[in-house]
């Protein structure tokens, strides 16, 4: 079976992580777009205080860092640091033809940590809980890019 | 016709949008290291404090924040949360065999909209203006993989 | 020959090189993590002052930036700005053809120069040691995109 097609149930498996994936990521931005307005600043750059339809009172307050705001832009950065490599790792481990029930369990799996550990992060749970899941998400990352090495050296 | 042949116009558009946006993200780290010669500073290492052939006088303040090297920093922080996704969700999105109008609207559009969002920011446009630009890729971005999602559950 | 087949001695030398990258950059979380253990600090949320098991005294100190895990950060931000570029670019670099010399001297050598890089900034070397390890992968990172570029054209 051709190996990109969305007939194919191990590729449409990783299309359906990956794009969870990419939504999730491009959340981040959206809600700290969203937080910022909300707040009225967390905001980073000099001409940001300039007077605009969307900022009819400036002030130089709005360019101090906002808790509310750099939550977000923390959980942003997390998701930078695995997510575009997550997006690559599933890419390759689906082409090596694994079985389908181990394809789901770890892509999904891995979109499965990735929500709670956003969740937990949301609401200030622990950093042992935080880290409990981020932890969950990154071995299913190195099981992937481990087994796909093996398998492009010829194991 | 082979998916991934770049005789195929379809991955031929999505190759060109590719190839674009990762020179455009690589571009501005050497803008970065443009900008920190000339103001010789920026710098965020301890041992860039060094004397080296490239950095013959060196200066405690060379370690504070320079705003001409850091707006680049905040222009490549962007790309960073945008461009990796856009890259996985554009190859994602014509393996769905959109109409070649379609992504080329899509792709080409969504690699303009990247190239005004620079020139805003470098030219410290508003936030308006800026954010505009930026929601036009975003929007972009969000119906390519919608789209593959979509696709990929079967409808 | 299968362009996306393991046996394909030109896809499988990206394949080789990109779990390389990915492992790479995963190993920077990690390596963040072990030094905020064996710091017991370097934390950056709120909440991660709570009293836990893995904190079982915590200090607000623990949020003020350590030198020996900002070290850590920033290689992990150069690698944000530059393996997500590398893993999309050397994809479709492989994808056009080019001959297997060329392709493993240009893959392995930016393995190579990145894990030097790392070395490098690891032990703190001079600026223009980092940044001539630095250069090296880049220049491969935009040949590659370059070539891509023109392949796409039609040239």
């Amino acid at each position: 079976m051709d190996p990109l097609s969305l007939q194919n149930p191990l590729f449409a498996t990783y299309v359906i992580a990956a794009t969870l994936m990419i939504l999730k990521a491009v959340s981040m931005s959206w809600l700290t777009v969203i937080r910022m307005m909300r707040v009225k600043g967390g905001f980073r750059s000099p001409e940001d205080l300039r007077k605009t339809p969307l900022n009819p009172h400036p002030d130089p307050k709005q360019l101090a860092p906002d808790e509310r705001v750099e939550r977000i832009r923390r959980i942003h950065l997390n998701d930078l640091e695995n997510l575009p490599f997550f997006l690559v790792a599933g890419f390759l481990f689906v082409l090596t033809e694994p079985s389908l029930l181990l394809a789901r369990v770890l892509l999904y799996g891995y979109v499965v940590s990735r929500f709670l550990h956003f969740a937990a992060y949301l609401t200030a749970q622990t950093h042992d809980m935080r880290a409990t899941l981020w932890t969950a998400g990154s071995v299913i990352l190195i099981f992937m890019t481990c087994w796909t090495l093996l398998a492009a050296i010829g194991y």
